[in-house]
């Protein structure tokens, strides 16, 4: 069985809204790593009642609690306090951590302050962790179960959660299985269809555990092993990982949490080939999301983004009459744009899009939505019609995400074989 | 008395660690705002047991109770199941929301599958939110004690807490005080130091309630005022507005939530004015940013992505020995990018980045984070020296908003009047 943990953040802010807490998930997600199990996060207020009623729940369900928050010397931070009456264990003054901070307020020059005082006051019984002036971590073994209390600064909850706590439980509970997860992101796949193509392995492997993430325009499939040995759950994963590929084929974007754009700089550099773009709904975001990887320069020469017609034709050279007759959303129009920029920019590949954002500019014809997408390279040119639903900006991140994924299919098959 | 809000988020990716929650955040700073008491918040994984146990500690606990997530169709989804039996209501079809999944699932050519009709059978006498097909929220009068759920994909959850949730118990208790609230857009002021700026307002007036959430790269403010009657209420946010306006001044970015693209935008408008971009640090992002808004072809032309030296010289005439003696990210550069821009395209104002958003190609003298921003008008052109902390991304967020801000302060004063 593994450990069974509870996480308790203590502080007004938490509870307003006012600060968003990343001490629970960050202490979940390395807790998780050790193949320790986190079943409930509880986020409340400075109120002894609040306080008092999370850690009795707590230490009731759980092996250990993790609380971080209101250590600190000022009038809000009561956890010692509560801690203490909760537990029945009356504050004592630790004579060791009080020289301590009188040192550390020598050395720098800061004035006495009775709320130091109080930051030495910790209940009886409890063992300190590595003492820091502003606010010491501690643990108590309550008959049983352990409670840990760490302080809410970030930096100081993480310092004391990686170099003390998870070393202390590792140590204590050797025998824990591990859990390994690996991430893949699908485009262009349903939850029920991945669901569907995913259910039988649930009851192959026992152990195994399915999450499923939209986000928009991807879904994030993660499948988690929990074996004896880390060795153990990779292999597992790695014979997995074999039936995902296989399933998901095509809409398997990238593992690993991989973005698509970094899959695409990957693949131009490993293929030594270099990508201009032309843009037109999309307004400049193809660019914006290739050049989010470091290092893009090695491959991404430029974007010209031609939103009004008059700059479609200055700097693409696309004829008037085109425009006119076709219109500036027309397959004839992406393929003159894909070819105009990679032969202005010299590249091996030209990308480009135009189409209907929305909310206006729709027509029976055309609606809002309506998207043309055009690759050029040294094997020709081939355009593609989409359909897109959503708002502006959805239609704006759909467009540019299939775009950048065309790419991708043309790297790895060396050829067009996009599905539309 | 205030109402005493809980908050439940279900989910194992919330409890792993492998997704930040921000929903109970997001939704504690929203109710807050609106006079409403969050007390706690509570995460926990997919499991029954689980959610049965918050499920019943909230409702004791609590007058209203949200919970977010588990509401789709796959099988991990299981939360309308629990409710289901916690509550002893039977699940029953919900004909309305079947025929809107399957209108919903023709409009888009999706072939029908059973786990779309998962989502149209809801506990017995569940009220309806404005259906929506992937994942519909409803509530539940249960003893007196309201529960809300909700889909947990965050820009559902939010566009039902806003749009649907809030008014109704902003309209439901109304023995409790109206209560209003402004929004105001801050960038370049750091919490503490808006903090200090209004500390005073919530002393000088009563029911007023400051709100703070840093939503990168900018600062969201709220006021909220609680009183008898709307327009009382108003009012006083009126007074307080100028009050707000006097003390941020030139860090007041925008009012009701208006994003800085479209106070730019509205200020072209106003004044007929045009822009063209060009781009090297950014990508492309400040096009993609300027042509988030509906109707921005009205007032943009183009942007030129030139990530490359040979791009720069190619397309906006660059010297090759500017770029030699002084470098792509310098100030001459950077003006002559935005004069080059400004020329071809012919619009009045040509706005220009160039900068090195790393983690690669810094030097002692041009650190990652070096960026030159420069815009050009018909009086003239002017050019500005950043260094901006963070990472990659951050720097090209930071870089394309403080560009924009430059056209909106350019605009405003009819003049250059930049603070670097």
């Amino acid at each position: 069985m593994p450990l069974k943990i509870e996480i308790i953040g203590i502080g007004n802010e938490l509870v307003t809204g006012r600060v968003l807490d990343q001490n629970a998930g960050y202490a979940a997600a390395r807790l998780n790593s050790f193949g320790f199990e986190v079943n409930r996060i509880v986020l409340i207020g400075d109120q002894p009642g609040n306080i008092r009623s999370a850690l009795k729940e707590a230490g009731k369900r759980a092996d250990a609690v993790l609380v971080t928050g209101g250590l600190g010397g000022t009038l809000d931070d009561i956890t010692v306090e509560v801690v203490s009456r909760v537990f029945q264990r009356p504050l004592v003054l630790h004579k060791g951590l009080q020289s301590q901070i009188r040192r550390f307020l020598t050395l720098r020059d800061i004035p006495w302050d009775p709320i130091y005082e109080k930051i030495a006051w910790l209940p009886e019984g409890v063992e300190l962790f590595h003492p820091r002036p502003k606010a010491c971590g501690f643990m108590m073994n309550e008959k049983g179960k352990l409670f840990f209390f760490l302080p809410g600064v970030p930096e100081e909850m993480r310092r004391y959660l990686d170099r003390q706590i998870i070393p202390y439980l590792v140590n204590r509970y050797p025998g824990q299985k591990v859990v390994r997860q690996r991430v893949y992101n699908v485009f262009g796949l349903l939850e029920p269809e991945v669901n569907e193509k995913f259910k039988d392995l649930e009851k192959r492997f026992g152990s195994l555990q399915l999450g499923f993430y939209p986000k928009f325009p991807e879904n994030q499939l993660t499948i988690s092993i929990r074996a004896e040995k880390a060795i153990g759950a990779e292999r597992l994963l790695d014979s997995i990982e074999k039936i995902v590929e296989e399933r998901l084929s095509g809409y398997l974007i990238s593992k690993n949490g991989q973005t698509l754009e970094e899959v695409v700089g990957d693949l131009l550099i490993q293929k030594r080939m270099t990508l201009s773009v032309a843009e037109s709904c999309t307004g400049g975001l193809i660019g914006h999301r290739i050049t989010s990887v470091a290092g893009s320069s090695a491959y991404f020469d430029r974007s010209v983004v031609v939103y009004s017609n008059k700059a479609k034709m200055e700097m693409l050279d696309l004829p008037k009459k085109v425009l006119s007759r076709f219109g500036a959303v027309s397959e004839k129009t992406a393929l003159l744009m894909a070819e105009g920029v990679r032969k202005k920019s010299k590249t091996d590949l030209g990308l480009s899009v135009t189409g209907i954002a929305g909310p206006g500019g729709g027509t029976p014809q055309k609606p809002v939505g309506t998207v043309w997408i055009a690759l050029a390279s040294g094997q020709g040119t081939k355009a593609g019609h989409f359909l897109f639903q959503g708002r502006r900006n959805q239609i704006k991140i759909l467009t540019a995400y299939t775009a950048l994924n065309w790419v991708r299919s043309y790297l790895i098959n060396d050829t067009f074989l996009f599905s539309h």
